[in-house]
């Protein structure tokens, strides 16, 4: 059960307009997809490199998780999310040795993938997602 | 001359000997290697998943650039590598269109690449690092 990839990092930006041309720039490919995620309070913008996407994340509201993000600490790199399979067994086993979740169960994120964070008071400071794709 | 996948996360920590086991257990694998990288002044850590390296960075100074990292921002993903081919002819074109260069020509890193840093001015708070394999 352990993750067989890192499935993307979120990437907490200002402007997906500024931010879009750079990562086509650095990234040698095109920005493949743009998605609301409204209960997130975030406008994604998707690149694909390797087995790894790269989700720039650009607040909505001030008030919003990657708003605050920026407000704190600036841009930057906002989590890791790393792809596995049989989510909720493997937040039951995080859960039985005191990782602290922030979901219990899975909720639905973009791309239709099922999605857990985990808290990074657990995980020395980084903001962690497991996501399963259930249409695997 | 895209890159072609992420080679590496570094992510700063304050100690390996509480971070390895932490990583070893979300991970499912473990550490492969340790590395002292005198001139960065940080010991490092190696974990693989799928096409992606987690290096793990304890600064052995404070006064080094993780050491400075953690004073300000709290442990957390340190930096984003890519690997390339052609790192010199990147980093030329890179150059080229103005984006500001820590290293505008390539130095050794850990694990033998042939390295470089993008300066997080320049990339949206994303200190970026592009990596070459000598031997491939």
């Amino acid at each position: 059960m352990k993750p067989s990839h890192i499935e993307h990092l979120g990437v907490a930006v200002k402007s997906l307009e500024t931010a879009i041309p750079f990562y086509e720039t650095i990234l040698g490919v095109k920005c493949y997809a743009i998605e609301e995620v409204a209960e997130q309070k975030v406008k994604t913008a998707f690149f694909k490199i390797g087995q790894t996407k790269i989700e720039l994340l650009e607040p909505t509201a001030p008030d919003s998780p990657v708003g605050k993000f920026i407000e704190k600490r600036g841009e930057g790199i906002h989590h890791i999310a790393f792809a596995v399979d049989g989510l909720q067994d493997r937040l039951n086993e995080l859960d039985a040795i005191d990782i602290q979740l922030i979901d219990k169960t899975p909720r639905k994120g973009a791309e239709g993938l099922n999605i857990a964070f985990l808290h990074p008071k657990s995980t020395g400071g980084v903001l962690t997602e497991l996501c399963e794709n259930p249409n695997k």
